[in-house]
């Protein structure tokens, strides 16, 4: 999975993880970012970076806020992008990932953006990638959603500064999110070594180094950052987790929980959240979330990513 | 609900309704529509009025006609255009409808065209919005659709020029009917008072003002505008209303009983149609149709209210 | 069926088959997409052939391939494209396909491109369209894909430079291909007399000239060509041929029964394929199939389909 980046220590051709991506490449990715975010309300500038250059935003998974930020980050740089709900469409024709890529591929298209359920479709789509087409990952399976971490960083890093020193709490159904694997993997890179998980027994992660919290509490206690994960209904559904009214009760991030953190610590959500299950609305809208501030990191990032790769 | 443009009686910022928007207002959306309006056949001109602006497209129900619409009217103005099919994603993942504006509004985005089937919303996500960034209604409940309501007096006006002194006759399911509404409160407040209204007695609206009949051809005797509405064949399943051969022959148009209205009479139909329930299709296609003129009209009214809401 | 370039001799207005289209007409299509064809790894020229056009991909049967193809055929001619999926949306209200046109017709749209199951129902929408519309077939039933059969065409001669004189094999279920049927047209008017056809005796066609093979044994024997039609699953369950284990047994083309063909044989598939059904893994990706090069080919072919349509 490390492959990709060990092969070219000094380029990045495809981002399907964070993991082994070297601290100077994420850090130059940072650094686009910033140079690439535009603040709400202000206005857009024009990009002609990637003029001339086919995005293909392939989905194997509903999604709505990634491909949007994808979509928006291709079109602001300039592409034309081609989008693809395959969530619907594949299933009728029943053609393999593999196929459908060489497919599009064919039609002079230069970066994938690949969500899809099972971990190692999009390892086997960048091994099958003619020289010149990139793919990045957009969500595989509960492994990796690299964006969504670099994004979490970027904002981490524009209230923090520096990730040495940080305490970050992950609170929730760690065990099944690529968000905090990719999170925390970048943190990692970047230097932070206090990285507490917290949530049921059952959804601690087994693979993730840092100190594991059934108590919610004892994690959050002196957090610089509180990440929030979205619980999945499905799993209170099959009993593995108490009900919602329960689970906000016991683990969800409410004014009094959020008070055991320093006292300027932020609090961030993927999205899209569950209000009143895992975390209160006044928290959600309140002064330290950082929740939408982090969608539109996320345009920026994704339009770095974009830009690194593409250019020449 | 009118409250909108009694707050900011020289400027639009939204256009939820048409209720209460004054005169001035819409007159001056009229004329605008009027310089963007491309006839058949001819050469579109480029526009760069919305260049670097971002539409949401923001579907709660589905949609074609409208939806493409809109699309059509923002590219042609320069903006870039994000649509969102919601009745098949938003679902998925059960997200409220404000946190899905929250996220896409954190995108630097500039104006939402949302439809949402519960009145209500479409308020809630305005007083929500930041303050540069605008929402325009593409239909809400069975309460308002005020770009339909602004084409059909668009179109009544090219060919019957003055609104005081016209009869206008609405026949069919006025009463859940938003595109009856909106163009009700167009006609009142361009001077139009003779309006009929006419279809089963359950179907006639309790709202609006003007006369009600049972029998379409009182309503339509005299008219200079017959405006046919869609029957939503699920109510004749719930055995509201007569079977589809039974409507036809009380309420529908057909050439007989066009006979009635006035020899220059206009006859309208917001689409889709239901051809031989509703409607004949030699009244449909007829001469004195001006259905598809309705529909690029649409483009024009819409395109006059994106660049009227969006430029500075 | 043929009308269409009969009333038209010197000018292609709509494309809907490849029946009766002059020599002449098609070898100058061949030729405009040679010049627009962008081999893989080359950077693309832009075009703005067709800036201020809208394109309207209309499909009312499920597509990616044929879909995101003349998608960017078109935007790559600087047209604004509409893509509307009424396999999922019609069915919401139940409109006509012919009112559906008339209502996109009347947005100030300049080109269809439409796909539907049931024959002439294209044929119709021609009938009905302006005299500055145009209308593409993208497949109609079983009838006809004319943009397929240019591409194959296309690709052949890329090979073959000539076509008198070539054996082309088309194995799988010729009956109900309407990719068989086009490329068949095509080759026809390009001067192939030998074509065989192989299958199931079920499947082999009623009304296309050429020798019928239940063996393709006999069909692949000395060909220049073999073309591998996609079996539709469905036709099994129906108990209409054998199971997909024998049918790649007796009809599937893998390396043994490969070289029977010529030496130099190409080997076409119009995708997406059934891998291990129609065709072997070793043979789809193997030296001797161009079936990629197929879909590179049909970008090119249908940006000269549209260019030429659209074009003064």
């Amino acid at each position: 999975m490390t492959g990709k980046h060990a092969e070219q220590p000094q380029r990045l051709h495809h981002l399907l993880t964070l993991a082994g991506l070297p601290q100077a490449l994420l850090v130059a990715l940072l650094e686009r970012a910033a140079e690439l975010r535009v603040a709400p309300g202000e206005p857009l500038r024009r990009h002609d970076l990637l003029s001339g250059k086919t995005v293909v935003n392939l989905f194997f998974e509903p999604s709505t806020r990634t491909r949007a930020s994808f979509e928006l980050a291709a079109r602001r740089l300039g592409a034309e992008v081609l989008t693809l709900d395959m969530a619907f469409s594949s299933t009728v024709k029943g053609e393999s990932p593999l196929d459908t890529f060489y497919t599009l591929q064919a039609m002079n298209t230069d970066l994938f953006v690949v969500r899809h359920r099972e971990p190692g479709v999009l390892q086997t789509l960048a091994q099958h990638a003619l020289p010149q087409v990139h793919v990045v990952s957009a969500g595989e399976g509960s492994v990796s959603h690299p964006t969504q971490g670099l994004l979490d960083v970027f904002t981490i890093r524009r209230h923090k500064q520096k990730f040495d020193g940080l305490a970050v709490a992950i609170v929730g159904d760690v065990r099944h999110s690529r968000v905090a694997r990719s999170a925390v993997q970048a943190l990692r890179t970047l230097g932070t070594r206090d990285i507490r998980y917290a949530g049921p027994a059952e959804l601690l992660p087994e693979d993730l180094d840092g100190e594991r919290f059934t108590n919610p509490d004892k994690a959050i206690a002196g957090a610089d950052v509180v990440m929030m994960l979205r619980i999945q209904k499905e799993r209170m559904q099959a009993g593995l987790i108490p009900d919602e009214h329960e689970y906000f009760r016991r683990y969800g991030l409410d004014a009094a929980r959020l008070k055991l953190a320093k006292r300027d610590a932020i609090v961030m959500h993927p999205g899209p959240m569950n209000r009143g299950v895992e975390i209160a609305p006044e928290v959600a809208d309140g002064p330290q979330s950082v929740i939408r501030e982090q969608v539109t990191n996320g345009v920026a990032v994704r339009m770095a990513v974009l830009a690194t790769l593409l250019q020449k």
